[in-house]
């Protein structure tokens, strides 16, 4: 998998973002800026809701739109969004049935006022949540766990002193990987899942307090980051501080491994480990397993390493880096087709990649290739990608994948395609090799992906089925 | 008050229309024809939802938004609107916060699947079951009594056998006046409140049976009325045919008086008597009036007789009839105003009837007329049409409302101005007479406002504070 | 032809506004209440162009788009055409091939700087005049005879002294009828052919003069009617005042029958005569006519007479008048069908009379009604409301058309079906009777046709084939 | 300079596309695949025109819109645009004026039918050519000289036997660089500066002729690259075939340095030079430079090279292979802010660079980075660059450019910032050295730029202001 070939992707994902800020202040464009920072987790959907917490109570505004944060939001419409409390969301992008029911932020009005919610992750047992709901009698207006939960946290209200105490009792119930954050008109509270699955980092911008799925966003706003949320924690932030209620917080973490290899930009810190290192280690580790597993010559029968864009480029680092061969871009990447209309067809998909990926025909010509991609999903992109490279003229192709094969479903938001449509659940790494017209192919060791997020507990379910919960 | 001046409207009202037609036929187009001819009732935002009765269960789709029917649907998107059975909405136009949110119909999951609902009407207890709801941990995302009254009827219908029963079940708990057309994905349902005060039709065209707010919107699709859906009448149509249930059925019937002098087109017949007749007859009345009251040269002190656009016209020919003078057209209606960015300011105001309507001076020059409306509320818009007909010649200017006084508040869905607002609330018939510069003025008598629509029982709340609950 | 069928319409007609004010006033809001006015001259697309007279020479700003006026204009870019001198345009809405390259006013740059020209008419050799252009090497973007015009003027003014001497040489190889308004960015410059056949008038708003179309569009924005720019005028408004240029004016005038039958407002005054005023003494003409022709008891066999909303109205007021019976109005007409996708063809046609024009079943129920309408094209339309009409009761229909069949091509801007379309031209009245289904059928006589408008000499060539020019 | 920030941008270029394939093709999704691959020479409007040969004389069909490519078409406007011969632009965004005139192609009518340019470029004496042809009476539409050049081409066409008969006159008095592609209904005409100052490339796709400013559009539809159109060549497609008028060429070349340095994707080779080659050459002679230079141990004090992304990327590769020294990517970009409403204030252009540009901390900390961009305009952007790099914790930035001071007014179409604006030009190498806040910094000798592109001559008149006509 690569970020480049929108209908090959196996992920759903979003980007959370929250602000607390001093009474005067107007907090829209630092979560517009905020939300433009959190871009690559979600192109679908944008919103924004504000507050002022000096203002008359339950008066949250909000707009949100299909489209890019640069779409949705406009100098006027960021204007009218007044307030120095709000969240934001960007969605992630299907091919198929999207639609502004499912848009985020979700507000509404309920017995003790307003609330807003941004979502991101997957709460497992939604269905059965849903199920007790409707028996209660509530109506649904979208197929959204993110509307679950919030109706959860509202049912909690009528029996709890405080939003912040709702939330912690809706907590309770859920089981999943989630970041929220939820908004009432004098409140910001984030809440992350015990496994600390989805990311969340807290952090500061001069008296204001901000929420993130990423610290990259943080930063964007000029601000800096304090720490992670802990998996398990509820944050509350109020005019009087913040406050931390660790209730739920346990031993065992299970992050998801694949904001590591794919989800999370490269210039961000996620539970203390700087993504750009783990990938770089990725690409360490599968430099060194060559040196160890291949002919002693390997080394010398490659030419250059490089990366597929844009995940693939760190980990070719670290690999030509252990390789001590020289690290090259073999490919310009046209940023523009992202958004065109090009349908999801196979035949469409093998344009896509023509028309994303056109490889520097100097640099590869006659070069023998180590190349490296953070995962191949169906195969079809990683195929035309060789198929492109031995066309303009490369010797060899040597595909290296800095994750392990992905073999097993997620059930804490990462998509998944029907396992018959993933290569590596029906092909032995020969097969696959083939298939895709690699000279080699090698994916990352379990063992040493370990090494790649340090000491951090990952996730790996989906590698090896060892699920954090049952 | 005249259907002119859109910031000068006391009323809040809108159109409904449902269709259950053979499988195989669709209906989009059909329910795009008869929310065409119910516009008048509301230009804020229209939306129609179908359902393919012999389809996968619970696949209801749905189109609404902000604007008019021929800007809302379009060749495409009524094309993509495929299905026997649907139901749609026009919603009023308001100067202040409308939004997507408050547009119909409502469409949503709950526990025996899907239903879309379209409202129109004035739920009187609506606080208090959306307390209750709330009180159940129900949310709520507009702040419309149409919402709570979805909810009322999902929350019916975990306890009920059928849907049917359900919306039986809600009526049992609500007060006021409205009418409503309930789809499930195999079933239409109406149900109209026991005062009739707010007016719903059946009819039928070919083998399809139709509901709307008025007996206009059936003739425009080809088909033709069958009969007034009863005050407190369930009405259940299926593939088997129509089920009635009349439980709610009851002795005292209210229904609205406005529907005759304002809200409905002169074509419609509602509850048995034509708006034209009830509205000629109001003008019959006035004249037989002035006729025992007036000096007995006032006949020929009266040039001729002329209605102020759209909704005074009738009457005026009615009025015409009786006095022996000839009826005419004393103004030109620009018909492009109405959706301009003129805004509610007095001047603005001024403006636009200064834009809207024109005087004929030929007609007017020189002559003495009886002008008729349907009401004065602020008597602004009167003033200045007065002012209007005397600079372009008209000797002297007499007014007759074909309404009683407006003094009451209603509780049933006719927006109220605030009292102090009402130029008839704090002055007297002659103060008024000064204040708009009119030469006379007289309303309508309560007493012979009860023959204006038969031996119908009207409410005549707003005219006489007596209403028709409690 | 009535004005509700848009598909049944012969004419290309337009509406131009110009305005000069004193140095510091703002005219955009003035232009957009005069275009608003103007907007039943043509619905295609809106446009306005000002400059500020004090302002650096040649900056003129435009807005233009398709759509009707409120649709246009915003208070934003209303907001943003500052300017003390300015031009404005409507254009008429065509069934097939419109486009923005058709908007007015075309604005450009020249070697004297620039201009912004508005035109309603028809440039007879405009087809020989573009040739010439094209010989000299000029493109063309668009197929109008208005561009061809600004490009004239242009090669005018390369050997003129003044624009206002460039437009006058222009108009010395115009043959046709025309309204035009040219804006430099220091003066307005008016011209009207020789014949008169376009309208334009001049007025007066404070220190500020008004060129229009129709005397409505000055009343709108407060001003007053000053006279008819001559046929043949060239008026120059510049901020010594105003100029005459009559150089071109002759003897001999045949202005458009059409502006009084169909094309302007009732309200307006064109060259003296009211439109009211001819509309209504075509109807009392009609109803002389039969007085004399048909059998004495005639009268007494009318119940009532009406006519066809909104251009038949008129008409039927002065025939009731003369007959000594009631005017009625017969119609319920919806106003919001016309902006809709309904396609051109003869079933859709009918659907839209459906739609658009419902019989007042009480009025019409067991009448023997006198119909008036302006004139017949193709006939469907007509043959609709007929069967409209007995469909609701009526017990016979007589039908009157205050205008002459219709019978030659229009050179001068009225666009002509292709004869084999025209109903007149293939039958003889008796025939259209019996295949339009009236009980009776007259049309106005050509020689009574000429009081309609006093003294005021009338094109008829439409009517009679004689026309003003060869 | 870096494509970054657009604010800092020194140029006005455009993207041209045509094709002419056999009868019963259709051509626009692959003029829409070619814009999309030349998308980065222009973001403000994109246009698409098509005729069929075999179809009615004359019949072109335009589209063109602000914005995106993706934006502009979809799949029904794509699927309207029917024919076996097309022509498509895309333009350079400004952040003025810029405005819906000015898109291309430009499409009209004239003497001899009707014709659809496009063109890249800068006509030098277009303020002359406009001026005779304003004195000719031609009007101008918009400031741009591609409409001065279609005009030309018009006039020629009069006294001219063919439509490329008329180009080649037109070429004639044309001074500048420039890249034209005129379709005719039956025709595509292709013509290119006698300089060779813009690029124009040949190519094939099956039986079809390609046209573009860049082979990577070529390769983009999946067909291949011919040939360079040659400097001062006309090149003729019809029915029959390929026609070359060569009696412009001449002995002297120009061609613009920077499509090596900036403007053209890597991956495109123009003239024979790979674009990417051209810049990792540049990048080597930097460091080849550095190496006789700077103090011996200069490589020791060099961690990293690294590149301002995108276009100072290769040149890095460049810089680092002959330093024997780690290249490393030390920013993450962030491609979704391009399209902001950003404004182009000081302020906003240093948060652009702080939103677009994050430096990978783990890369830089405690690292000295030799850093190269392709050029400095204001410095602004560099300045900012720095400050983030040394915030990041790098000890040391060495800055290299890789190309020599731009110090004179280009006037073949690169858009100059006035001379003041530009740092070079005021400022001595050492002062700019300190202004941005590097450690060191050079710029390309003009010597070792003549190597970049081979033997090929380049235009560098904006460096030592030799321009190749006076």
């Amino acid at each position: 998998m690569n970020d480049l070939m929108e209908y090959d992707r196996i992920h759903e994902e979003c980007g959370v973002f929250g602000i607390y800020a001093p009474v005067g202040e107007n907090v829209s464009k630092d979560i517009y800026y905020g939300l433009l920072a959190l871009q690559h987790r979600g192109q679908e959907s944008a919103g924004i809701s504000v507050s002022d917490t000096a203002g008359p109570k339950g008066n949250i505004e909000t707009v949100k739109e299909m489209g890019l944060v640069s779409e949705v939001f406009t100098e006027e419409n960021l204007d009218r969004l007044r307030g120095n409390i709000g969240v934001g969301h960007v969605r992630y992008s299907t091919t198929g049935g999207s639609s502004l029911n499912n848009a985020q932020p979700i507000a509404m009005n309920y017995i003790k006022g307003s609330l807003a919610l941004v979502h991101n992750g997957n709460i497992v047992n939604a269905d059965r949540i849903k199920q007790e709901q409707m028996y209660r009698g509530q109506a649904h207006f979208s197929s959204s766990d993110s509307e679950v939960l919030a109706y959860e946290i509202i049912s909690e209200r009528v029996r709890s002193d405080s939003i912040e105490k709702a939330v912690s009792g809706a907590a309770l119930k859920l089981k999943g990987g989630y970041a929220v954050i939820v908004m009432s008109p004098r409140k910001l509270i984030a809440m992350r899942d015990p496994f600390g699955i989805k990311p969340l980092v807290l952090g500061k911008k001069g008296a204001a307090y901000i929420l993130a799925s990423e610290s990259a966003a943080i930063e964007a706003t000029g601000g800096e980051l304090i720490r992670d949320v802990l998996p398990g924690e509820v944050i509350t932030i109020t005019r009087e501080g913040i406050q931390s209620d660790r209730a739920l917080c346990q031993e065992k973490k299970a992050h998801c491994a694949f904001e590591y290899i794919y989800f999370a930009r490269p210039d961000s810190v996620i539970d203390g480990i700087s993504v750009y290192d783990a990938r770089f280690r990725a690409g360490q580790a599968l430099a060194k397993r060559d040196l160890c597993t291949q002919p002693a010559d390997f080394a010398d029968r490659i030419d250059l390493v490089a990366g597929v864009p844009d995940s693939g480029l760190v980990a070719a680092e670290g690999y030509a880096h252990v390789l001590g061969k020289p690290y090259a871009s073999v490919f310009h990447k046209n940023s523009y087709i992202g958004r065109s209309f090009i349908k999801p067809t196979d035949q469409e998909r093998k344009n896509a990649v023509h028309m994303k990926l056109r490889p520097l025909k100097t640099v590869v010509s006659g070069k023998r290739i180590l190349l490296i991609d953070d995962s191949i999903v169906r195969g079809t992109t990683m195929s035309e990608i060789i198929k492109e490279l031995k066309r303009a003229g490369a010797r060899e192709v040597h595909v290296r994948i800095s994750s392990p094969p992905f073999l097993h479903p997620c059930f804490y938001g990462t998509d998944v395609p029907s396992t018959h449509q993933l290569i590596a659940s029906a092909h032995s790494s020969g097969e696959v090799c083939r298939q895709i017209g690699a000279d080699s192919l090698a994916y990352l060791q379990i063992e040493d992906f370990d090494h790649m997020a340090g000491e951090l507990p990952l996730c790996k379910a989906c590698f090896d089925g060892k699920y954090p919960v049952q």
